[in-house]
């Protein structure tokens, strides 16, 4: 692990690499998920999902699966609480009525006292469908006599959307007949057309990147145990938001949201899709018939009824001047949002025109619904579809005007201060720092090619999101630190909290315990997505421990006579400074905290945070790459990942998220494709046809942190989990041009596109 | 209800009878005991106890106990980890080794997959005993010939033992050869010999009072899980101090504490007795196992291996002048401390001799050693036998003198600053006022008596416990205010706390949710006897909501542009002191500062008490009785319960401690009592034999709340727990003497006891 250091503050733990604290749990299958969870008089639940992509729900026979013994009901959704709820969103599709809008959709669910009753029930329902058309793509979904799927309009849901990062919502303007169309984001500044009358040189490329699947080990899966007396529910659940989840299932089912409380339990990988998808269903069954639920979702199942990242086309006009100034940039954009919108396009707008200073901007994205599932969030969404257009075109551009591309970047991308495509300025933003430290690599400086390879990289920045939250801490009275957050940890931000408590009250992380609270007890914290749970956590558990160590400090003094001033922490105890034999164990402190009525009280803290601006990641990805030409084949020979972390709080598991974003963007840019076909069926519907990277398909990957601090965030950390998927496939698509002299547009850049590329230049 | 009220505050939820807020849950069997707690891959554990009361373990027969289908485990205490352990209380008294020292003892631990396999393998277990000597009372273990039960000397301890209430440990001086004596304490004050020289009457009694079962409804249970990983366990029990059982089991099974994690689930009932009897057994055979283990007492087995009340003796003599002045009080108190040692000798005698202003005192206290299960507390231990003994001699001796029992006390009884037996003087005392107010009832002044009916009183206090203690609070973006503490319920005291919060932040009691942590993420907080956690929780859950609420008031003033000083909290909404229309629901608040980032964080606040003063709480009973002189059976007709609460946070809860508390007293005075046959074996072992009140025993119960402030206590609060347990077998047995003119000696006052005592006057 390779880390540069820029005013890193002088500490004793943070900023020190050191293991997950839950890393032993999971790796001798101690950890418990969800699908672990038991309560007394559990259902399993299977549902049936629909077969087709597009049609009205003629009948349902349930007879022949309630006669299987261990089947408790057989339930369509007008058997359900939510009968009479308008369907608008995925999470809110419980069951399909009337009519069915994609591949996947649940519409019966079967309720059984064992899994295999469940599933011998569910395979004996006979749904009978009328079929309708069906558009399984873009171009489908806007041909001009394309069948319109909402053609009452889209109906309007009424639940929270989770955000992924900060984006100024616009005002919205629609007209017009109903399409399947269904909205437009702008972005413009400044005169295109006069830009480009500018240039010297102009660039278009038509860009087609697939849909993915987010791929974690563990299925989407609850268990959801209805309480009678309160009339709410618990539920266990995997998720990246116990609160999002909570409110979710509370508006759904109209009960109070504290009567809701969700565990969020040991999460097997969420990547963006895990917020609350299928909880709904499971609560809905749960509360209808008043016991207690399990659903785990088998692969196929959460492969066709998740939410994957949206299939997106950019096309993109670059054009720049001798001198190497970028004049202006049109982009149309266009996502296929599937069967409801989840409203990324103004995302992916924004994302495409803010890495660089633009003069003159002028993008559009149009987002389509189709027959497929409702698309949603992948670890940085809309950043890695549009990085690898603008960095495929800045780096066509560089080569057409005869220009270094690492300094033609450097003259034009952005800086802080400088405007997004929105007009709002980038807080602290250090894209350039991060390809000045990778143009210094051998990799870069050598060259170090044979025939076929190839060297590329691409930039690309992250906002991040950021939400306020809140922690407690408190002392016990074994001299443990107790950390209580509402977090959920996906990424090993427990592991950071730890090493923040430790570091404010001088004991060593072994002694700090963090507890994820569920809803009731957990303070409130944001999803962990949109890389901001660490950067809002962090001030928060600071806050805590900070106000627990002022009570700390006050009993300590008052047990050793001195003045508060003069008292220290260091090594779990608190000491009058420079006189070790003074110590008193800060264990002891809680113990007389607990007991004494000379003491004030318990040892308890309470902090929270909100920080006021984004503190944006930024990454340079550079690949070394062979082609076959014969074969179109990519391998990824070595792999340069350098990243803004701010202050990577344990660098450790920075290097493991960057490790991890590098081999999902290898993913991303060659391998994962959710591939339907025209009748709507999902022909990626498994890990055999889903291709997800093998270790085969890893290079060596160097990851370089760069501290370079934000002025916001805790301790000067930026958001560190979604930058570093950002780059790889532009990263890869550049150095693919630089093996084989052809520009790849189509992500997935499996061998047949890549072979075609080689191919079709050729011709 | 009658309810008096001096100074109440001005309030809209305090001091107003509410229902208890887990009524509904427990009527309809919802509410979730240990007894419905199961985990993945729960084994059940059945103990083996010992059938004879002193003896040596000479084998144990394991083959076929082993036979049974589905046992998977016959231990014994060689078998676990504990082995090399030496029994020092009854709670680490985990499985007997060698040596049994009452009948009772858990010997054998036999673990299955069902809970009837269990049972099978327990009754297949053969023990082979060698019968030693045995004492089963006072008499037997203190003769001279007596056999000794621990020949070396009662084996220290190193259990936290968890106080009752506060009382002064005195430097203890043992010497002389090893008996089964355990331990004197002494009060003394003045010259006992020239006080009674000056007495012109002196009154000489000498009390029995029998053993009690705590007769809770539900036994003791728990179920423990290990964690392999962590090394650590998770213990669901019912207990009334989830704290402390966490630290006995980590301290027995040598864990760092933190990493024993505490639920306690729904109580059905302590009184004093579920402070971790059989956590430490059934936590050291999952240890052992590494799977996780249930234990749920069968009533039987909850009679005899748990921890009654001790068996007391009390001589008293008691002396006063014609002017009615009291001039000295002499006692000796043995105590029967079964086969270990639980020290409340200490505490009875300071019972004994604080109520009254003694000139001159002298109080001896002795505890012996016998073989029966370790004697425990039962609510207000100490008190009612103490009491019994102080207010039946007082009667006499006001007969004697030919005063009125009323005008004798008042001119003797303790007042504030009054010295306790132990010299230190009384916190805020009100017996008197309680006394003045009883003395004004019609029962009293009317004395309406046929034939062979009596009315009698008695008086007592209690000094409360007091200790330190926590509490979390926030605003729920649904308006909920969310209250986090770590004590566990066994007696409304949640309840309370809603009314608390719910008052400081001016909602709705029902929109406060109080959330009972498990000892991980619940702030500290002390155990749920000595009558203290009311009064200790109520500071911290009052200084939680007062914290969150200058939050909350911060961001409203924010939010309505104006000062903070021009907003109020009314209904659930802040607003411009007297503008309505100005109203934002907390709810929003809690919504705009978890999501904004113009908010200055999540609306969550923490608060901590630490009472520097006991709140003694005060009695006067009254009570009225038909005696049938033939049988000597006892009919209470009428009982008046005056007591002074200071502040009654909830006058239905206190109401109904009181009616509790009565009943308990009735039973005390009248039926119950816990039999040791010669050889140990207990005559009491079912609810067949061991005889609690039943609904036709117990009569109209008027209570009085007198709200006379504690001056430290919060609101002017004060213990209720405990009080209305200490006076009714002495108010009894004074009603007796009026009725038939003989004072009964020994308690509970059965049919042949008081038949008895009619026929030996007669004589």
């Amino acid at each position: 692990m390779a880390s540069a250091s820029i005013d890193k503050p002088d500490t004793k733990y943070l900023g020190k690499p050191r293991k997950i604290i839950d890393g032993l749990e999971k790796v001798v299958g101690r950890a418990r998920y969800v699908a672990d969870v038991v309560v007394p008089g559990l259902l399993h639940l299977r549902p049936v999902l629909s077969t087709v992509a597009h049609a009205k729900i003629i009948s349902v026979d349930k007879s022949e699966a309630l006669k299987i013994p261990g089947v408790v009901a057989v339930l369509t959704a007008q058997d359900l609480v939510t009968r009479d709820r308008t369907i608008t969103s995925r999470s809110d599709a419980i069951l399909a009525k009337d009519r069915v809008l994609f591949v996947g959709q649940p519409v019966v669910a079967v309720v059984a006292e064992t899994e295999a009753a469940a599933e011998d029930g569910a395979e004996a329902v006979i749904v009978e469908y009328e079929e309708l058309p069906v558009n399984t793509s873009i171009e489908a979904a806007s041909a001009p006599d394309a069948h319109v799927t909402w053609p009452e309009g889209l109906p309007k849901g009424d639940l929270e959307v989770i955000s992924h990062a900060e984006v100024e919502e616009k005002e919205e303007v629609e007209s017009g007949p109903i399409t399947n169309h269904y909205k437009t984001s702008n972005f413009k500044r400044g005169d295109v057309e006069a830009g480009f009358a500018e240039a010297d040189a102009v660039v278009e490329n038509h860009f087609r990147v697939g849909s993915q699947y987010q791929g974690y080990m563990e299925t989407h899966g609850c268990v959801v145990e209805p309480d009678a007396v309160k009339g709410g529910l618990t539920i266990y659940t995997t998720t990246q938001a116990q609160f999002g989840v909570r409110n979710k299932v509370a508006d759904i089912l109209k009960l109070k949201r504290s009567n809701v409380k969700v565990t969020a339990m040991t999460v097997g990988g969420g990547f963006g899709s895990k917020y609350g998808t299928i909880e709904p269903l499971a609560a809905t069954v749960a509360y209808t018939l008043n016991r207690p639920v399990k659903l785990i979702l088998q692969r196929g199942e959460d492969l066709k009824t998740t939410t994957p990242a949206p299939a997106t086309q950019i096309k993109i006009k670059l054009g720049a001047k001798k001198d190497g100034s970028i004049t202006a940039l049109q982009a149309d954009i266009i996502l296929d949002a599937g069967a409801f919108a989840f409203d990324f396009g103004q995302l992916t707008g924004l994302l495409l025109g803010s890495n660089y200073k633009y003069p003159n901007l002028d993008i559009e994205v149009n987002e389509y619904i189709t027959n497929k599932t409702e698309m949603g969030a992948y670890r940085a969404p809309g950043a890695y579809q549009s990085t690898f257009a603008v960095e495929s075109t800045i780096d066509d551009l560089a080569r057409k005007l005869g220009l270094d591309p690492v300094a033609f970047r450097m003259q034009n991308l952005s800086e802080t201060d400088d405007p997004m495509a929105n007009g709002a300025p980038w807080p602290s933003l250090n894209i350039k720092a991060c390809l000045e430290r990778m143009a210094e690599h051998p990799l870069w400086l050598d060259q170090p090619k044979a025939e076929g390879e190839g060297i590329g990289f691409a930039v690309s920045a992250w906002p991040c999101a950021l939400s306020p939250s809140a922690s407690t801490c408190r002392i016990d009275g074994d001299g443990t630190v107790k950390v209580v957050v509402g977090s959920t940890d996906i990424s090993g931000v427990s592991s950071s909290m730890v090493l923040i408590a430790a570091e404010v009250l001088g004991v060593s992380p072994s002694e700090v315990e963090l507890i994820q609270g569920n809803t009731d007890v957990g303070p409130f914290a944001p999803g962990s997505g949109g890389s901001q749970v660490t950067y809002s956590l962090s001030g928060a558990v600071a806050a805590a421990a900070e106000d627990v160590k002022v009570k700390l400090l006050e009993l300590a003094a008052d047990q050793l006579e001195a003045r508060v001033e003069d008292v220290e922490l260091i090594n779990g105890a608190a000491q009058v400074k420079g006189v070790p034999s003074s110590a008193i164990k800060i264990g002891k402190l809680a113990q007389i905290a607990e007991s004494s009525r000379s003491s004030p009280g318990p040892l308890i803290g309470e902090g929270r945070s909100s920080i006021k601006q984004n503190a944006p990641g930024a990454v340079a990805h550079m690949v070394k790459v062979k082609v076959d030409k014969d074969t179109g084949h990519v391998q990824v020979l070595d792999y340069v990942a350098v990243q803004d972390v701010g202050y990577a709080i344990n660098p450790m598991l920075v290097e493991g998220q960057i490790h991890g974003g590098v081999v999902q963007g290898i993913g991303l840019g060659l391998f994962e494709n959710h591939v339907y076909d025209d009748y709507g069926q999902l022909q990626s519907g498994s890990f055999m046809d889903y291709a997800l990277p093998r270790s085969v398909d890893v290079p060596n990957i160097e990851a370089i942190q760069l501290n370079l601090p934000s002025p916001q965030g805790p301790f000067g950390a930026r958001g560190v989990g979604e930058p570093p998927i950002t780059a790889g496939a532009a990263a890869i698509g550049n150095a693919i041009r630089d093996a084989v002299g052809v520009r790849v547009t189509e992500m997935p850049m499996r061998p047949p596109v890549v072979w075609k590329a080689i191919h079709e230049q050729d011709k």
